[in-house]
Protein backbone atom coordinates (compact mmCIF):
# COMPACT_ATOMS: atom_id res chain seq x y z
CA UNK A 1 0.00 0.00 0.00
CA UNK A 2 1.26 3.34 -0.96
CA UNK A 3 0.68 6.73 0.29
CA UNK A 4 1.35 10.65 -0.15
CA UNK A 5 2.91 12.70 2.77
CA UNK A 6 3.38 15.99 2.61
CA UNK A 7 5.63 18.68 4.49
CA UNK A 8 4.67 21.86 3.83
CA UNK A 9 5.77 24.92 5.59
CA UNK A 10 6.65 28.92 5.61
CA UNK A 11 10.44 28.07 6.55
CA UNK A 12 12.76 25.27 5.99
CA UNK A 13 10.13 22.21 6.61
CA UNK A 14 12.58 20.92 9.01
CA UNK A 15 10.27 20.89 11.50
CA UNK A 16 7.39 19.28 9.47
CA UNK A 17 9.94 17.04 8.30
CA UNK A 18 11.46 15.93 11.31
CA UNK A 19 7.99 15.45 13.34
CA UNK A 20 6.37 13.77 10.08
CA UNK A 21 8.58 11.24 9.68
CA UNK A 22 9.04 10.39 13.33
CA UNK A 23 5.33 9.60 13.22
CA UNK A 24 5.36 7.62 9.62
CA UNK A 25 8.15 5.71 11.30
CA UNK A 26 5.50 3.81 13.56
CA UNK A 27 3.67 2.73 10.16
CA UNK A 28 6.15 0.15 9.22
CA UNK A 29 3.86 -1.38 6.58
CA UNK A 30 2.72 1.05 4.65
CA UNK A 31 5.40 2.82 1.64
CA UNK A 32 5.37 6.43 1.79
CA UNK A 33 6.08 9.03 -0.63
CA UNK A 34 8.00 12.17 1.04
CA UNK A 35 6.99 15.44 -0.68
CA UNK A 36 8.64 18.80 1.24
CA UNK A 37 7.57 22.14 0.12
CA UNK A 38 8.99 24.81 1.72
CA UNK A 39 9.12 28.14 2.00
CA UNK A 40 5.27 28.53 1.41
CA UNK A 41 4.60 32.15 2.52
CA UNK A 42 2.43 33.32 -0.79
CA UNK A 43 -0.91 32.75 -1.73
CA UNK A 44 0.71 31.88 -4.76
CA UNK A 45 2.98 29.30 -3.31
CA UNK A 46 0.17 27.66 -1.31
CA UNK A 47 -2.46 27.29 -4.61
CA UNK A 48 0.47 25.05 -6.27
CA UNK A 49 1.10 23.58 -3.44
CA UNK A 50 -2.78 22.36 -2.48
CA UNK A 51 -2.92 21.93 -6.28
CA UNK A 52 -0.17 19.06 -5.76
CA UNK A 53 -1.86 17.77 -2.72
CA UNK A 54 -5.09 17.17 -5.17
CA UNK A 55 -3.56 15.44 -7.68
CA UNK A 56 -1.75 12.98 -5.46
CA UNK A 57 -5.25 11.97 -3.77
CA UNK A 58 -6.18 11.21 -7.32
CA UNK A 59 -3.03 9.08 -8.17
CA UNK A 60 -3.55 7.59 -4.44
CA UNK A 61 -7.35 6.82 -4.20
CA UNK A 62 -6.30 8.30 -0.71
CA UNK A 63 -5.98 11.44 0.98
CA UNK A 64 -2.51 12.10 1.23
CA UNK A 65 -1.27 12.91 5.19
CA UNK A 66 -0.22 16.83 5.47
CA UNK A 67 2.31 18.05 8.18
CA UNK A 68 2.23 21.99 8.71
CA UNK A 69 4.28 24.05 10.25
CA UNK A 70 2.43 27.70 8.45
CA UNK A 71 2.39 29.86 11.35
CA UNK A 72 0.02 32.57 8.69
CA UNK A 73 -3.67 31.46 9.15
CA UNK A 74 -5.11 32.00 5.92
CA UNK A 75 -2.25 30.36 4.13
CA UNK A 76 -2.71 27.70 6.70
CA UNK A 77 -6.22 27.55 5.65
CA UNK A 78 -5.65 27.44 2.05
CA UNK A 79 -3.58 24.46 2.31
CA UNK A 80 -6.39 23.09 5.00
CA UNK A 81 -8.91 23.21 1.84
CA UNK A 82 -6.60 20.66 0.07
CA UNK A 83 -7.86 17.34 -0.25
CA UNK A 84 -6.03 16.20 2.60
CA UNK A 85 -5.83 14.95 6.00
CA UNK A 86 -3.99 17.77 7.88
CA UNK A 87 -1.76 17.24 11.34
CA UNK A 88 -1.75 20.92 12.02
CA UNK A 89 1.34 21.32 14.30
CA UNK A 90 1.02 24.88 15.54
CA UNK A 91 -2.76 24.61 15.97
CA UNK A 92 -2.82 21.84 17.94
CA UNK A 93 0.22 23.53 20.31
CA UNK A 94 0.56 27.20 20.27
CA UNK A 95 -3.02 27.55 21.74
CA UNK A 96 -2.40 25.43 24.82
CA UNK A 97 1.36 26.34 25.25
CA UNK A 98 0.03 30.31 25.19
CA UNK A 99 -1.89 29.06 28.31
CA UNK A 100 0.43 27.72 29.86
CA UNK A 101 3.39 30.34 29.19
CA UNK A 102 0.67 33.13 29.87
CA UNK A 103 2.08 34.71 27.25
CA UNK A 104 0.77 35.55 23.67
CA UNK A 105 2.78 34.25 20.43
CA UNK A 106 4.22 36.19 18.34
CA UNK A 107 3.02 34.26 14.71
CA UNK A 108 5.85 35.32 12.96
CA UNK A 109 6.82 33.03 9.79
CA UNK A 110 9.53 30.96 9.89
CA UNK A 111 11.23 31.28 13.03
CA UNK A 112 12.62 28.66 13.88
CA UNK A 113 15.65 28.16 11.89
CA UNK A 114 16.31 31.63 10.21
CA UNK A 115 17.95 34.96 11.46
CA UNK A 116 20.66 33.20 13.87
CA UNK A 117 22.24 35.55 15.78
CA UNK A 118 25.80 36.44 14.96
CA UNK A 119 27.07 34.79 18.38
CA UNK A 120 25.31 30.86 17.41
CA UNK A 121 26.93 31.97 13.76
CA UNK A 122 30.46 31.99 15.20
CA UNK A 123 30.29 28.99 17.35
CA UNK A 124 29.12 26.79 14.90
CA UNK A 125 31.43 27.81 11.89
CA UNK A 126 33.98 27.35 14.15
CA UNK A 127 32.90 23.96 15.07
CA UNK A 128 33.20 23.09 11.63
CA UNK A 129 36.51 24.27 10.75
CA UNK A 130 37.92 23.01 13.82
CA UNK A 131 36.66 19.35 12.87
CA UNK A 132 37.94 19.65 9.18
CA UNK A 133 41.08 20.96 10.67
CA UNK A 134 41.73 18.33 13.16
CA UNK A 135 39.83 15.45 10.82
CA UNK A 136 41.73 11.70 10.70
CA UNK A 137 44.72 12.73 12.88
CA UNK A 138 45.71 16.01 10.43
CA UNK A 139 46.69 18.17 12.93
CA UNK A 140 47.18 17.07 16.60
CA UNK A 141 48.31 20.13 18.26
CA UNK A 142 44.51 21.78 18.98
CA UNK A 143 43.73 19.05 20.93
CA UNK A 144 43.91 21.41 24.77
CA UNK A 145 40.68 23.68 22.77
CA UNK A 146 38.67 20.13 21.71
CA UNK A 147 35.96 19.22 23.38
CA UNK A 148 36.11 15.75 22.53
CA UNK A 149 38.48 13.49 20.70
CA UNK A 150 37.08 10.73 18.51
CA UNK A 151 39.12 8.13 18.25
CA UNK A 152 38.72 4.19 16.12
CA UNK A 153 39.82 2.24 13.43
CA UNK A 154 39.51 3.39 9.60
CA UNK A 155 35.67 3.80 8.81
CA UNK A 156 34.51 3.11 12.00
CA UNK A 157 32.05 6.48 11.69
CA UNK A 158 34.61 9.11 13.39
CA UNK A 159 34.32 11.71 10.52
CA UNK A 160 30.45 12.07 10.00
CA UNK A 161 29.82 11.74 13.69
CA UNK A 162 32.83 14.69 14.47
CA UNK A 163 30.63 17.01 11.36
CA UNK A 164 27.43 16.55 13.08
CA UNK A 165 28.81 17.70 16.47
CA UNK A 166 30.10 20.59 15.37
CA UNK A 167 26.89 21.39 13.19
CA UNK A 168 24.10 20.31 14.97
CA UNK A 169 25.67 21.47 18.84
CA UNK A 170 28.65 23.40 17.80
CA UNK A 171 30.70 21.26 19.77
CA UNK A 172 34.35 21.14 18.75
CA UNK A 173 34.91 17.09 18.18
CA UNK A 174 38.60 16.20 16.52
CA UNK A 175 39.34 12.59 15.40
CA UNK A 176 42.06 9.65 15.81
CA UNK A 177 42.61 7.22 13.73
CA UNK A 178 43.71 3.84 15.40
CA UNK A 179 46.04 1.84 13.10
CA UNK A 180 47.64 -1.23 13.03
CA UNK A 181 50.89 -0.48 15.27
CA UNK A 182 48.82 1.40 17.72
CA UNK A 183 46.44 -2.15 17.95
CA UNK A 184 49.74 -4.29 18.50
CA UNK A 185 51.60 -2.76 21.31
CA UNK A 186 47.24 -1.84 23.21
CA UNK A 187 48.86 1.51 23.33
CA UNK A 188 47.63 5.19 22.60
CA UNK A 189 49.02 7.23 20.02
CA UNK A 190 51.35 9.40 21.43
CA UNK A 191 49.63 12.56 20.63
CA UNK A 192 46.82 11.27 22.50
CA UNK A 193 48.11 10.57 25.68
CA UNK A 194 48.12 14.13 27.43
CA UNK A 195 44.13 14.04 26.54
CA UNK A 196 42.90 10.90 28.07
CA UNK A 197 39.78 12.63 29.41
CA UNK A 198 38.59 13.50 25.96
CA UNK A 199 38.68 10.16 24.27
CA UNK A 200 35.87 8.66 23.23
CA UNK A 201 35.81 5.59 21.49
CA UNK A 202 33.81 3.74 18.54
CA UNK A 203 33.68 0.32 18.12
CA UNK A 204 32.03 -1.64 14.80
CA UNK A 205 31.27 -4.94 14.12
CA UNK A 206 33.93 -6.78 12.07
CA UNK A 207 31.24 -8.17 9.35
CA UNK A 208 30.07 -4.70 8.68
CA UNK A 209 33.43 -2.72 8.47
CA UNK A 210 34.91 -5.11 5.97
CA UNK A 211 31.37 -4.57 3.81
CA UNK A 212 32.21 -0.85 4.18
CA UNK A 213 35.82 -1.25 3.75
CA UNK A 214 35.29 -3.17 0.29
CA UNK A 215 32.82 -0.36 -1.23
CA UNK A 216 35.88 1.58 -1.36
CA UNK A 217 39.01 -0.95 -1.66
CA UNK A 218 37.42 -4.58 -2.37
CA UNK A 219 39.78 -7.84 -2.33
CA UNK A 220 42.28 -5.42 0.14
CA UNK A 221 43.94 -6.97 3.53
CA UNK A 222 42.36 -3.57 4.09
CA UNK A 223 38.91 -4.79 3.63
CA UNK A 224 39.53 -8.53 4.35
CA UNK A 225 37.24 -9.90 7.22
CA UNK A 226 40.28 -10.77 8.94
CA UNK A 227 42.09 -7.99 9.16
CA UNK A 228 38.97 -5.89 10.24
CA UNK A 229 38.52 -8.48 13.13
CA UNK A 230 41.73 -8.05 14.37
CA UNK A 231 41.62 -4.19 14.30
CA UNK A 232 38.51 -4.12 15.71
CA UNK A 233 39.52 -6.66 18.75
CA UNK A 234 42.57 -4.33 19.16
CA UNK A 235 40.56 -0.88 19.43
CA UNK A 236 38.34 -2.25 22.05
CA UNK A 237 41.42 -4.04 23.58
CA UNK A 238 42.76 -0.62 24.43
CA UNK A 239 39.53 1.14 25.17
CA UNK A 240 38.29 -1.79 28.08
CA UNK A 241 42.35 -1.55 29.50
CA UNK A 242 42.06 2.38 29.63
CA UNK A 243 38.58 2.88 30.53
CA UNK A 244 37.86 4.70 27.77
CA UNK A 245 34.20 5.66 27.00
CA UNK A 246 32.76 3.84 23.41
CA UNK A 247 30.16 2.73 21.65
CA UNK A 248 29.26 0.68 18.81
CA UNK A 249 28.42 2.66 15.47
CA UNK A 250 27.49 -0.66 13.98
CA UNK A 251 23.72 -0.35 13.96
CA UNK A 252 23.29 3.21 15.15
CA UNK A 253 22.47 6.53 12.59
CA UNK A 254 24.97 9.81 13.09
CA UNK A 255 22.72 11.62 15.21
CA UNK A 256 22.86 8.30 17.70
CA UNK A 257 25.61 8.20 17.68
CA UNK A 258 26.36 12.04 18.40
CA UNK A 259 23.62 12.16 21.25
CA UNK A 260 24.87 9.14 22.90
CA UNK A 261 28.26 10.66 23.09
CA UNK A 262 27.04 13.94 24.55
CA UNK A 263 24.81 11.73 27.03
CA UNK A 264 27.22 9.37 28.17
CA UNK A 265 30.09 12.06 28.66
CA UNK A 266 27.96 14.99 29.52
CA UNK A 267 29.73 17.51 27.30
CA UNK A 268 28.02 20.52 26.92
CA UNK A 269 26.14 21.85 23.75
CA UNK A 270 27.32 24.93 22.50
CA UNK A 271 24.32 25.44 20.20
CA UNK A 272 21.03 25.36 21.45
CA UNK B 1 10.73 35.82 32.74
CA UNK B 2 12.63 32.51 32.58
CA UNK B 3 10.69 29.12 32.03
CA UNK B 4 12.04 25.79 31.29
CA UNK B 5 11.42 23.59 28.53
CA UNK B 6 12.40 19.79 28.39
CA UNK B 7 12.56 17.56 25.40
CA UNK B 8 12.60 14.11 26.79
CA UNK B 9 12.42 11.47 24.39
CA UNK B 10 13.22 6.78 23.98
CA UNK B 11 15.42 7.94 21.10
CA UNK B 12 17.90 10.77 20.15
CA UNK B 13 15.24 13.28 21.03
CA UNK B 14 16.15 15.02 18.23
CA UNK B 15 12.16 15.25 16.82
CA UNK B 16 11.09 16.61 20.56
CA UNK B 17 13.62 19.09 20.19
CA UNK B 18 13.04 20.13 16.40
CA UNK B 19 9.60 20.50 16.88
CA UNK B 20 9.84 22.47 20.44
CA UNK B 21 12.08 24.51 19.66
CA UNK B 22 9.83 25.72 16.53
CA UNK B 23 7.12 26.15 19.09
CA UNK B 24 9.20 28.13 21.46
CA UNK B 25 10.49 30.67 18.73
CA UNK B 26 7.01 31.81 19.04
CA UNK B 27 7.65 33.09 21.95
CA UNK B 28 10.60 36.16 22.01
CA UNK B 29 10.24 37.34 25.40
CA UNK B 30 10.21 34.51 27.24
CA UNK B 31 13.66 33.32 28.11
CA UNK B 32 13.64 29.24 27.92
CA UNK B 33 15.90 27.11 29.95
CA UNK B 34 16.14 23.94 27.20
CA UNK B 35 16.69 20.63 28.99
CA UNK B 36 17.25 17.77 26.17
CA UNK B 37 16.90 13.76 28.17
CA UNK B 38 17.05 10.89 25.43
CA UNK B 39 17.11 8.27 25.93
CA UNK B 40 14.70 7.47 28.34
CA UNK B 41 13.54 4.10 27.89
CA UNK B 42 13.44 2.74 31.37
CA UNK B 43 12.04 3.29 34.49
CA UNK B 44 14.87 4.52 35.97
CA UNK B 45 15.59 6.88 33.86
CA UNK B 46 11.89 8.39 33.64
CA UNK B 47 12.63 8.42 37.39
CA UNK B 48 15.86 10.88 37.09
CA UNK B 49 13.84 13.02 34.57
CA UNK B 50 10.73 13.35 36.80
CA UNK B 51 12.90 14.66 39.89
CA UNK B 52 14.64 17.08 37.49
CA UNK B 53 10.91 18.29 36.16
CA UNK B 54 9.99 18.93 39.42
CA UNK B 55 12.89 20.65 40.71
CA UNK B 56 12.75 22.75 38.03
CA UNK B 57 9.09 23.38 38.87
CA UNK B 58 10.00 24.43 42.33
CA UNK B 59 12.77 26.99 41.21
CA UNK B 60 10.99 28.70 38.47
CA UNK B 61 7.98 28.37 40.44
CA UNK B 62 5.94 27.85 37.01
CA UNK B 63 5.25 24.38 35.40
CA UNK B 64 8.37 23.85 33.27
CA UNK B 65 7.00 22.86 29.43
CA UNK B 66 7.46 19.53 27.75
CA UNK B 67 8.20 18.27 24.86
CA UNK B 68 8.09 14.29 24.34
CA UNK B 69 8.22 11.78 22.18
CA UNK B 70 8.41 8.48 24.40
CA UNK B 71 6.70 5.40 22.63
CA UNK B 72 5.90 3.36 25.77
CA UNK B 73 2.99 4.08 27.33
CA UNK B 74 3.84 3.37 30.81
CA UNK B 75 7.26 5.25 30.83
CA UNK B 76 5.43 7.80 29.24
CA UNK B 77 2.53 7.83 32.19
CA UNK B 78 5.56 8.73 34.64
CA UNK B 79 6.47 11.92 32.92
CA UNK B 80 2.84 12.70 32.70
CA UNK B 81 2.52 12.71 36.11
CA UNK B 82 5.75 15.09 36.87
CA UNK B 83 4.62 18.75 37.99
CA UNK B 84 5.23 20.20 34.24
CA UNK B 85 2.78 20.74 31.11
CA UNK B 86 3.34 17.85 28.34
CA UNK B 87 2.67 18.33 25.09
CA UNK B 88 2.26 14.92 23.97
CA UNK B 89 3.37 14.55 20.60
CA UNK B 90 2.44 10.66 19.59
CA UNK B 91 -0.72 11.13 21.92
CA UNK B 92 -1.62 14.09 19.92
CA UNK B 93 -0.55 12.77 16.12
CA UNK B 94 -0.61 8.85 16.22
CA UNK B 95 -4.50 7.93 16.91
CA UNK B 96 -5.63 10.56 14.33
CA UNK B 97 -2.83 9.23 11.89
CA UNK B 98 -4.09 5.67 12.42
CA UNK B 99 -7.76 6.64 11.38
CA UNK B 100 -6.93 8.36 8.26
CA UNK B 101 -4.21 5.45 7.22
CA UNK B 102 -6.50 2.93 8.55
CA UNK B 103 -3.61 0.86 9.85
CA UNK B 104 -2.30 0.62 13.54
CA UNK B 105 0.89 2.17 14.56
CA UNK B 106 3.99 -0.27 15.67
CA UNK B 107 4.30 1.74 19.12
CA UNK B 108 8.42 0.90 18.16
CA UNK B 109 10.73 2.47 20.40
CA UNK B 110 13.10 5.10 19.34
CA UNK B 111 12.19 3.81 15.66
CA UNK B 112 12.61 7.84 13.86
CA UNK B 113 16.62 8.09 13.87
CA UNK B 114 18.12 4.35 14.73
CA UNK B 115 18.38 1.90 12.31
CA UNK B 116 19.60 3.28 9.03
CA UNK B 117 19.26 1.02 6.38
CA UNK B 118 22.88 -0.15 5.11
CA UNK B 119 22.43 1.82 1.46
CA UNK B 120 21.15 5.21 3.26
CA UNK B 121 24.09 4.87 5.51
CA UNK B 122 26.63 4.50 2.40
CA UNK B 123 24.96 7.23 0.68
CA UNK B 124 25.43 9.89 3.54
CA UNK B 125 28.79 8.90 4.40
CA UNK B 126 29.74 8.52 0.74
CA UNK B 127 28.66 12.60 0.53
CA UNK B 128 30.25 13.49 3.42
CA UNK B 129 33.64 11.86 2.04
CA UNK B 130 32.66 13.70 -1.43
CA UNK B 131 31.93 17.53 0.43
CA UNK B 132 35.33 16.71 2.39
CA UNK B 133 37.38 15.87 -0.91
CA UNK B 134 36.14 18.41 -2.89
CA UNK B 135 36.11 21.32 -0.61
CA UNK B 136 37.64 24.37 -1.22
CA UNK B 137 38.77 23.80 -4.67
CA UNK B 138 41.22 20.98 -3.36
CA UNK B 139 40.21 18.60 -5.95
CA UNK B 140 37.79 19.19 -9.52
CA UNK B 141 38.85 15.94 -11.37
CA UNK B 142 35.56 14.80 -9.81
CA UNK B 143 32.73 17.59 -10.51
CA UNK B 144 30.99 15.36 -12.94
CA UNK B 145 29.52 13.37 -9.99
CA UNK B 146 29.12 16.20 -8.05
CA UNK B 147 25.13 17.42 -7.82
CA UNK B 148 25.78 20.26 -7.32
CA UNK B 149 29.03 22.93 -7.36
CA UNK B 150 28.74 26.44 -4.56
CA UNK B 151 30.82 28.88 -5.60
CA UNK B 152 31.84 32.10 -3.78
CA UNK B 153 34.18 34.53 -1.99
CA UNK B 154 36.60 33.54 1.00
CA UNK B 155 34.04 32.66 4.23
CA UNK B 156 30.90 33.23 2.05
CA UNK B 157 29.41 30.01 4.16
CA UNK B 158 29.95 27.37 1.28
CA UNK B 159 31.97 24.83 3.25
CA UNK B 160 29.25 24.06 6.42
CA UNK B 161 26.54 24.56 3.26
CA UNK B 162 27.99 21.53 1.73
CA UNK B 163 28.51 19.40 4.73
CA UNK B 164 24.72 20.26 5.32
CA UNK B 165 23.42 19.13 2.13
CA UNK B 166 25.60 16.04 2.56
CA UNK B 167 24.47 15.02 6.20
CA UNK B 168 20.76 16.00 5.80
CA UNK B 169 20.52 14.95 2.26
CA UNK B 170 23.00 12.40 1.20
CA UNK B 171 23.72 15.37 -1.56
CA UNK B 172 26.82 15.33 -3.34
CA UNK B 173 27.98 19.31 -3.13
CA UNK B 174 31.84 20.31 -4.34
CA UNK B 175 33.06 24.25 -3.44
CA UNK B 176 34.66 26.30 -5.07
CA UNK B 177 36.70 29.70 -4.12
CA UNK B 178 36.17 32.77 -6.10
CA UNK B 179 39.38 34.38 -5.74
CA UNK B 180 40.50 38.11 -6.41
CA UNK B 181 41.74 36.84 -9.83
CA UNK B 182 38.30 35.48 -11.17
CA UNK B 183 36.92 38.61 -9.89
CA UNK B 184 38.87 40.93 -11.79
CA UNK B 185 38.48 38.98 -15.13
CA UNK B 186 34.78 38.83 -14.27
CA UNK B 187 35.31 34.95 -15.69
CA UNK B 188 34.91 31.74 -14.14
CA UNK B 189 37.81 29.75 -12.75
CA UNK B 190 38.79 27.19 -15.88
CA UNK B 191 38.30 24.19 -13.22
CA UNK B 192 34.06 25.66 -13.20
CA UNK B 193 33.52 26.26 -16.96
CA UNK B 194 32.42 22.36 -17.85
CA UNK B 195 29.93 22.04 -15.37
CA UNK B 196 28.09 25.95 -15.50
CA UNK B 197 24.12 24.43 -15.06
CA UNK B 198 25.58 22.93 -11.15
CA UNK B 199 27.00 26.35 -10.02
CA UNK B 200 25.15 27.55 -7.16
CA UNK B 201 26.56 30.80 -6.56
CA UNK B 202 26.58 32.57 -2.19
CA UNK B 203 26.43 35.87 -2.00
CA UNK B 204 27.26 37.93 1.31
CA UNK B 205 26.66 41.58 2.90
CA UNK B 206 30.19 43.23 2.81
CA UNK B 207 29.57 44.63 6.45
CA UNK B 208 29.12 40.87 7.61
CA UNK B 209 32.18 38.89 5.43
CA UNK B 210 34.08 41.77 6.62
CA UNK B 211 33.12 40.62 10.42
CA UNK B 212 34.07 36.93 9.96
CA UNK B 213 37.30 37.23 8.57
CA UNK B 214 38.19 39.90 11.01
CA UNK B 215 37.63 36.98 13.54
CA UNK B 216 39.80 34.86 11.51
CA UNK B 217 42.78 37.74 10.68
CA UNK B 218 42.41 40.90 12.00
CA UNK B 219 43.49 44.09 10.69
CA UNK B 220 44.65 42.26 7.36
CA UNK B 221 43.49 43.49 3.68
CA UNK B 222 41.59 40.25 3.59
CA UNK B 223 39.21 41.64 6.28
CA UNK B 224 38.73 44.91 5.19
CA UNK B 225 35.53 46.49 4.23
CA UNK B 226 36.78 47.73 0.88
CA UNK B 227 38.42 44.33 -0.09
CA UNK B 228 35.27 42.66 0.81
CA UNK B 229 32.64 45.36 -0.80
CA UNK B 230 34.87 44.47 -3.86
CA UNK B 231 34.66 40.68 -4.00
CA UNK B 232 31.41 40.78 -3.05
CA UNK B 233 30.22 43.19 -6.45
CA UNK B 234 33.10 41.17 -8.44
CA UNK B 235 30.69 37.78 -7.51
CA UNK B 236 27.74 39.09 -8.22
CA UNK B 237 28.55 40.72 -11.34
CA UNK B 238 29.56 36.95 -12.28
CA UNK B 239 26.57 35.27 -11.21
CA UNK B 240 24.78 37.92 -13.15
CA UNK B 241 26.72 38.17 -15.94
CA UNK B 242 26.31 34.36 -16.19
CA UNK B 243 23.00 33.97 -15.14
CA UNK B 244 23.96 31.42 -12.45
CA UNK B 245 21.83 31.40 -9.49
CA UNK B 246 22.47 32.48 -5.90
CA UNK B 247 21.12 33.45 -2.67
CA UNK B 248 22.59 36.15 0.21
CA UNK B 249 23.87 33.81 3.18
CA UNK B 250 23.77 37.15 5.57
CA UNK B 251 20.57 36.65 7.60
CA UNK B 252 20.15 33.21 6.69
CA UNK B 253 20.95 29.62 8.53
CA UNK B 254 22.73 27.18 7.19
CA UNK B 255 19.97 24.89 7.23
CA UNK B 256 17.73 27.81 5.13
CA UNK B 257 20.54 27.72 2.65
CA UNK B 258 20.69 24.60 1.95
CA UNK B 259 16.52 24.21 1.35
CA UNK B 260 16.63 27.22 -0.43
CA UNK B 261 19.14 25.85 -2.99
CA UNK B 262 17.18 23.06 -3.05
CA UNK B 263 14.50 24.55 -3.78
CA UNK B 264 15.90 26.93 -6.48
CA UNK B 265 17.56 23.71 -8.23
CA UNK B 266 15.35 21.51 -7.58
CA UNK B 267 18.21 18.73 -7.50
CA UNK B 268 16.88 15.78 -5.83
CA UNK B 269 17.40 14.33 -2.02
CA UNK B 270 19.54 11.24 -2.18
CA UNK B 271 18.45 10.72 1.38
CA UNK B 272 14.75 11.02 2.84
Amino acid sequence: MKRTAFFISDGTGITAETLGNSLLAQFEHIEFERITIPYVDNEESAKDAVQRINKAAVIDGKQPVIFDTIVNQSIREMIYNANGFMMDVFESFLKPLESVLESSSSYSVGKSHSVPDDDSYKVRIDAVHFALDNDDGARTRYYDQADVILIGVSRSGKTPTCLYLALQFGIKAANYPLTEDDLDDVQLPKPLRAHREKLFGLSIEAERLAAIRTERKSNSKYASLSQCESEVRGAEAIYNRLRIPYLHSTHASVEEISTRILAKTKIERRLQ
